[in-house]
C-alpha cells in the first residue's frame, strides 16, 4: 500500500467513525424522548462538538489529499467525502434539536404514545447505514435503493404533522407539546434527506453520474 | 490570462449568477407573502430548478478544475465554490418552502401585519450579499462582520415564534396560519445560517483558517 493509499484509507475511516457517531446521536436523541431521559438528551447535545471537529478534520485531510490525487476517481472520492461529512454534521445538528425538544417535552405529561416517531427514526437511520455500506462496498444498486425511501419518511412526517394539528385545534392545552413533536418529526424527515444526499453522492462517486434533482419536476 | 485563469473566472461568475438568483428567490417569496401574490409564489417554486442545475454545473466545473489546480490557494477556492453552491441551492429550497406557505396563507384573511418577517428577510439577504462581496473582493473583515449578525436573526425568529404560539393559544382559529408563519420565520433563520456558512468559507478561503464552530460551546 502506498502512502497515498493509506491516507485515503484514513480519510474513509474518519468518515465512517463520523457516520457511526451521527447515527448513535440520532438513536440516543429518540431514546431520550421515548424514555424521558434528560441526562441522555444532554449527553447528545454535548457530544455534538465531536462531530463538528470530525468535519473539520476530514476537510483538512481532503484538502491535503487533493494536491496529490492523480486520478479523476480519486478526486471524486475526496470531494464526495467532504460532502458526506457536511451531511453527517447536519445530522448531528438535527439530533441536538431533537434532544432539546425531548427535554422540553419531559417537563409535561406525555401527549400520546410514540409509535410513528421511533419508526421514522428507524427508517432514517437505516437509510443512512445502507448509504454508508454502499459507500464502502461500491454497491450503487444499494445506494439507488435508498433514494425512494425518502418519500416514505416524508409521508409519515406529513401524516404526523396533520395529526398534531388536529390535536392542537381540539385541545389548545396541547399546543406547546404538539409543536415540540412537530419539530422532532421534521428533524427526522431532514435526517432522511441527508441520508438520501449521501446515497446520491455514492452513486456519483462510483458511476461518475450526478443523479441529484432527477425527477425534481415530477416531485 | 491563461486558460486556467479564465476557467476559474467562469467558475466565480457562475457562483455569482447563482447567488443573485438565490437572493432574488428569497426576496420574491417574501414579496409574494406580503402582497398575497400567488402567481409570484408559483414563479419562485418553478424557478428553483435553475438553482439546482447551476449547482450541478458548478460541481462539474470544480471537479474538472481540481485536476489542474497547482496551488493550495486554488484548491481552496475550488472546494469553497462547491460548498457555497450547496448553501445557495439550500437557500433556493427555503425560498420554495416560503412560497408554498405564502400560497396557503393567501387562502385565509391575513393574521397580522407583517413587520418582523420583511425585516428578517432584509437582514438575511444583506448577510448573503455581504458574504458574496467579501468573496469577490477578498475582504475577510467584511466576511467576519457577517457572522455575529446571524444571532440577531435568530433572536427575531425566537421572538416571532413565541408571539405566534401566544396567538395560537389565545385563538385556536389562528393555528394553521400561525404554523405557516412559524415555518416562514424558521426558513429565514436558516437562510441567515447559510449566509453565515458562506462568510465562514470566505474567511477560510483567504486566511486558510477554519473558523467554523468557533465558540460553539458558548452558544
Amino acid at each position: 500500500m502506498t502512502h497515498f493509499d493509506s491516507e485515503i484509507t484514513a480519510l474513509k475511516d474518519n468518515l465512517l467513525a463520523m457516520a457511526s457517531r451521527a447515527e448513535t446521536a440520532v438513536h440516543q436523541s429518540i431514546k431520550a424522548l421515548v424514555e424521558r431521559d434528560d441526562d441522555l438528551a444532554r449527553a447528545v447535545k454535548e457530544g455534538d462538538d465531536q462531530l463538528d471537529q470530525l468535519e473539520k478534520a476530514i476537510d483538512e485531510q481532503a484538502i491535503a489529499l487533493l494536491t496529490k490525487a492523480p486520478l479523476a476517481s480519486q478526486l471524486r472520492l475526496i470531494t464526495v467525502a467532504m460532502k458526506i461529512s457536511r451531511d453527517l454534521e447536519r445530522i448531528g445538528d438535527e439530533a441536538t434539536t431533537i434532544s432539546r425538544r425531548a427535554i422540553e417535552l419531559s417537563k409535561e405529561p406525555q401527549l400520546k404514545p410514540y409509535i410513528d416517531i421511533p419508526r421514522m427514526c428507524a427508517m432514517a437511520t437505516q437509510m443512512l447505514r445502507d448509504s454508508l455500506d454502499a459507500f464502502i462496498t461500491g454497491d450503487t444498486a444499494k445506494a439507488r435503493a435508498v433514494i425512494p425511501r425518502d418519500k416514505e419518511v416524508d409521508a409519515l412526517n406529513r401524516q404526523l404533522q396533520r395529526e398534531l394539528v388536529s390535536y392542537m385545534i381540539e385541545s389548545p392545552a396541547t399546543i406547546t407539546r404538539s409543536l415540540n413533536l412537530m419539530t422532532i418529526s421534521k428533524c427526522l424527515e431532514r435526517i432522511a434527506d441527508h441520508a438520501k444526499n449521501v446515497a446520491e453522492d455514492v452513486v456519483y462517486l462510483y458511476e461518475a453520474k450526478d443523479i441529484r434533482h432527477e425527477g425534481a419536476q415530477a416531485a
